[in-house]
């Protein structure tokens, strides 16, 4: 496939509204996949990222590392995809695959890993632009099997946001006699609840106020707190191995840490500038972690896939037309979405 | 044995120096040793009691939670000692023995714990007083066996320093093929590099310069690094699966972090007052957490204490008469001791 103009929504400077676009992508390298987009998902980043939250970026900036689609077109070293397969992208499409790091598979966080948008591509110094297309092309390593169970529309969250909670509930052992906290209800959060529940956990949503209960439970959830209730810290006080931490407000952690059982451990996965105010008393009685994760690697990423289908897992979508991208971004700023906007790239 | 009179030194209030008392030793109960006490190493720890530093505390106060001597009287019940043991009380004398941490012989974590000294003892309403005094009334639970390897004088410091540092070295996997760092060489630290070294870990030392190269070289460290030396954490970025922190100032916690390598842990043992203050990016990045650790259970104290003996592992000690208390807490105050003063009880 030679290079081909394609059609995009982009923020053409930090802050601004996403607008009609056309980009270029690159001609096939022998390792690459062509793909046709079909769904890609409005990550909360996305908005972080358009709005210049985070420092850097590249402008015009096409968003979107949750990205489902078919291959049209296939390098000619390409081993593992064919045309018509079921695949997709998810939060970075390139690593160095030399470093200690990519030699475990742990490629998100090789040094040199290059995201999905909004980076440089170090092969051609071309900025990486992302899911909010028709089409994107990216190594066939980066590129994962949609199992066919899995709707492409709600398996395009499953990218980020599935992999990112599934990586630190598998790595902190969530499954059958552990007591797992979800706190925030959101896009991560409605995931990391079906996929605790579904590795055996006894799940526990912790959120603002009890307005999302009802969701909660369907999805999984045995139990229901209201952080804005100070009678849930008292209530649960030593009570969970594992907090999964999907918001990114600013939190008093030691009152979380409070919730944890002997050697619990809370895990930040949401990015908060601020630094976290930690008392040292919080960790050492009854040997409590703080820790993080980010996302997952590629092979990890392919096994939350399969994980996924085998457990009917997908995400909670509401399917919109890229005309209401802005719409989107604003909501999800207020947190309104149950519990993620996925964009038709039909629509494109 | 009937309750006795015995010679101990007390703080009479908060900051006044220690001073010559004599004390009540309760009579024997079923279940207790009396233990003529040889040795009581002076912890940093005595020195905040004292002080007043961690709030509360009931004077005249009798510090000293690092204790071996010889039993010389049992009650009627006690099975596991008897007369003419060698024998040592660390930093808790009593805990309930009914809730799930006492199952797990975690009693460090018992709600109900009860500290050797400056605490108040359930069974009498009494306050606890702790081991710079001739003698001392221990339930047997909380008595340790102390091996024939290790001079009692060695191993007194073995009862806090030792175990606050065997604990987490042991949760965390020191041993062959993992590189454990160990951030200030003082009375935790230098038995902690001494047992990681026993543990096959590679060892590395952060002091704050290299005044103490030679000393932490000696001790088993294979590197030796100075943190008021910005280039260490350059060199250092990536490189260590634990660091313990043996110090209790206010640290630059994302610097440390930084040394992490992958799935690397940082874990507190001193205490600071002030919070410490983290940035997600530090934990998020290559899955790092940040921990906390106390002391050990009685089994696990036990399992230390012959740890040490099979490794010849004892504290490196300056031995001190009674009279030199007040000197010695103003020289634990400054760092100025290699590596734990220990008082002769013969002297109180």
């Amino acid at each position: 496939m030679p290079a081909s103009s394609v059609a995009a929504y982009a923020a053409p400077s930090p802050g601004a509204p996403l607008e009609p676009t056309t980009i270029e992508r690159r001609p096939l390298r022998t390792n690459d996949v062509a793909i046709a987009i079909h769904y890609c998902g409005v990550c909360h980043s996305d908005v972080h990222q358009v709005h210049g939250d985070w420092g850097d970026g590249t402008f015009p900036m096409v968003p979107g590392h949750e990205i489902t689609g078919i291959v049209t077109d296939i390098g000619s070293e390409v081993s593992k995809h064919a045309i018509g397969d079921r695949v997709g992208v998810g939060v970075i499409v390139d690593s160095c695959r030399d470093c200690d790091q990519c030699a475990q598979n742990r490629e998100q966080y090789c040094p040199h890993s290059v995201e999905t948008y909004a980076a440089i591509d170090p092969h051609d110094g071309e900025p990486t632009r992302g899911g909010y297309s028709t089409h994107i092309v990216t190594d066939e390593h980066f590129v994962l099997r949609i199992p066919d169970a899995v709707p492409l529309d709600q398996a395009a969250p499953l990218l980020c946001a599935g992999i990112t909670t599934y990586s630190p509930l598998k790595h902190w052992n969530a499954g059958p006699g552990k007591k797992v906290a979800v706190l925030g209800l959101g896009g991560l959060g409605h995931l990391a609840v079906k996929i605790a529940r579904a590795m055996g956990a006894e799940v526990t949503v912790l959120s603002r106020s009890l307005r999302k209960e009802d969701d909660g439970r369907n999805l999984g959830a045995g139990h229901f707190h209201a952080t804005d209730d100070p009678a849930t810290f008292e209530q649960l006080a030593g009570t969970f191995d594992l907090i999964v931490c999907t918001v990114s407000t600013r939190l008093d952690v030691d009152a979380y840490l409070s919730m944890l059982a002997h050697g619990g451990t809370m895990v930040y996965l949401g990015i908060t500038d601020e630094p976290l105010d930690v008392s040292v008393f919080s960790l050492l009685r009854d040997r409590r972690s703080l820790a993080g994760s980010q996302i997952g690697g590629m092979a990890e990423t392919q096994e939350m896939l399969d994980f996924c289908a085998e457990h009917g897992i997908g995400a909670d979508i509401e399917v919109i037309d890229a005309a209401k991208i802005n719409e989107a971004f604003e909501r999800v700023r207020h947190g309104d979405v149950r519990y993620r906007f996925v964009i038709d790239a039909s629509t494109f």
